[in-house]
């Protein structure tokens, strides 16, 4: 429903339409605004000084434009005063950052698990990491750089039913129906952060809202970041809204077939884009590793460089597959752009010029320009930053759910 | 932009939102409507008067409900004073619908096409097919069924960009950059529907908000809808907006690539989905047919009927592409349902019976449930209702694109 009469709803949308407004075209004055959003200017005046007051946005300096006798105040967000908070669950460690609203990272903290099996102790010490980041804000608070936080962001990497709070499947670690919600409520309860709006949703789908929130490039919609890790996810958003489905498992084109009757994959289907590209093949085939790590793609990365055949040829391989991920992708969504991220960017060249020729290869033999295939600026922050984005995304657009 | 400032744009939102809102609940009351649109039951009422009048809405007798001294009059949807018109501009044929609000077919026309090669001529019958409908309407009206049309609707086999009115590429006809917004317009002008709004899509898209427009099921979303015919396009519809993508390409995952080197597709690719599980490849497969037909389709279902051994492992082998391609759309966008459609239905369950075994048995593997699968009920006529859903569509969502 576009349009309520609650007058409370209609202020707070008017209100971030003004953030995401500002966001989008930083330095514009009240009177431009007022423009282009279609409010009129005293509206305009009264949220600004509004949001001003809060820390959402803050003025340049009094500008004086080319025409005699007119000034103009530019907004932009303010970088200074507020944070969001954004936490991976990733697959062997914790990653948590505190960004301002512009996506910058002013605090990070990384905690490696005690046990990957332990799904709740995992959680925990992503809370944990939360609520070290929140004391030293508020530390620094005390000190002068005062930065009050929004909300808090969490990446996970499977499947998330964000209604519930419930992780669905993790094929990378082995967890099913996890009540992830619940389990960071309970440690946060009692801390600074327990009052605080908090989202959560699939590692791939945070890593696109950070790179449709966060970079300059933000106009490009729709946008699909391939996230290429032990797992392959996607994140999608069109017409400015991220793609979750019915039970948030849009966007998990890792388990979409490339090769019928191919290498088992992590879900149990055979022939899957994740058992074809993902790091967790690659790393099994290569260097016969059960279990991913960092210290394993590591490996995987120095034999690369050094030109060993075989590694080369695994990767190679596993590049072509990814250009085939990239036609399909392309035919299902018709993007502006595929953002690819994730560890699998270790690998360089190797594995992504493959993927760029077979892709050129399907879009001349169609007669068809490809989308724009570039590469994510995040790197091992990527999610976690992304976090942040979705805490930023979620509370700018208080009608989505 | 959720909000401007603009009562009029305001008002007409109002209208139409109170306008879908009765299509999706019909009977509700004016003070049921009232507290689910969240607007004042004085607005209702005046919206309610004005889209009485127009023919948008009518009100059922009066019920005297269960409460003492209460009376509610309940609204729904008007279906006999107005009319939308639909066309599918076909591979053979053009075919001409017009339906009333409920999508019910009042009246139809289905044109053969002289030579498929000559694209303007082709359209310029659809427009003549538009032109005989509206007459025979206007006819009606004289005799007392008074019946205004409110817009037009057009589903075409190929991508197409809808704000320039431009069909990208049509595969099966061999088209490309055809004009078709403006032929169209220069066959209807100086006819009564020359002012008319006027919308077209891809066939899949159209035939996938009949679907969700037109039926009861119209709950469902995110839904799929893959249409089968001589190629293989989907329409696909996430938290009530048509997916189109970029350049009108969104869905065609006709163009997926479901084999690395396999069969050479219409489209130049290679292993396409269009090409082992469309019409157009398992008729030149099976009947050495260079340009299919709806003949040659009869031929081929005639055979299956019979049993004839090499037709029917044909048909099965689609058939099994076809549950790679329905659980790829499920990792894609995980959809509540997914319906299948197009003249490929005419193949029964020879065809549909071993791609929901495939779906079953990749689900088991990942110990998900799959998506409901469905077939659609319009038949024939699936891509001109839902050249006419196009049009209630976009006309009761005046804000989206």
């Amino acid at each position: 429903m576009p349009v309520t009469g609650d007058q409370q709803l209609l202020k707070q949308l008017n209100r971030m339409a003004l953030v995401r407004q500002v966001g989008a075209a930083p330095g514009l004055s009240r009177a431009a605004l007022a423009e282009v959003l279609g409010l009129t200017k005293s509206t305009v005046s009264l949220l600004a000084r509004e949001l001003i007051d809060e820390g959402w946005l803050a003025e340049s300096d009094l500008l004086t434009t080319g025409e005699v006798g007119r000034r103009a105040t530019p907004l932009h967000l303010d970088g200074g005063r507020l944070a969001l908070l954004g936490a991976e669950v990733g697959i062997d460690e914790a990653r948590v950052v505190a960004t301002d609203l512009l996506g910058r990272v002013v605090d990070s903290v990384v905690l490696p698990y005690q046990d990957p099996n332990d799904a709740p102790g995992c959680i925990a010490l992503a809370g944990t990491g939360l609520i070290a980041l929140a004391r030293r804000l508020s530390r620094r608070n005390a000190a002068g750089g005062a930065r009050r936080v929004l909300g808090i962001g969490i990446g996970l990497h499977g499947a998330v039913d964000e209604a519930s709070g419930v992780l669905r499947h993790a094929p990378h670690l082995g967890w099913r129906n996890v009540d992830v919600g619940a389990q960071l409520a309970a440690r946060l309860a009692g801390s600074p952060l327990a009052g605080l709006p908090r989202y959560m949703q699939n590692e791939a789908n945070v890593a696109a809202l950070g790179e449709f929130e966060f970079t300059p490039q933000s106009a490009t919609d729709p946008l699909v970041y391939l996230s290429i890790g032990y797992g392959v996810g996607a994140g999608v958003i069109v017409s400015d809204r991220l793609l979750t489905g019915l039970r948030g498992f849009a966007g998990e084109v890792g388990h979409a077939i490339l090769q019928v009757d191919g290498p088992t994959c992590s879900c149990g289907r055979r022939g899957c884009a994740d058992a074809l590209i993902g790091l967790g093949a690659l790393l099994a085939t290569v260097l016969d590793e059960e279990r991913p790590s960092y210290a394993a793609l590591e490996t995987l990365v120095g034999r690369v460089e050094q030109g060993e055949a075989a590694s080369c040829a695994a990767v190679d391989e596993a590049g072509r597959q990814l250009g085939v991920l990239l036609n399909n992708l392309w035919a299902s969504f018709d993007p502006m752009a595929i953002c690819i991220g994730g560890p699998a960017l270790r690998l360089g060249d190797t594995f992504i010029a493959p993927a760029r020729r077979v892709l050129a290869d399907y879009a001349a033999a169609a007669v068809l320009a490809p989308p724009e295939i570039r590469t994510s600026e995040f790197g091992a922050d990527a999610v976690a930053v992304g976090a942040a984005a979705l805490a930023r995304y979620r509370l700018t657009r208080p009608l989505d759910r």
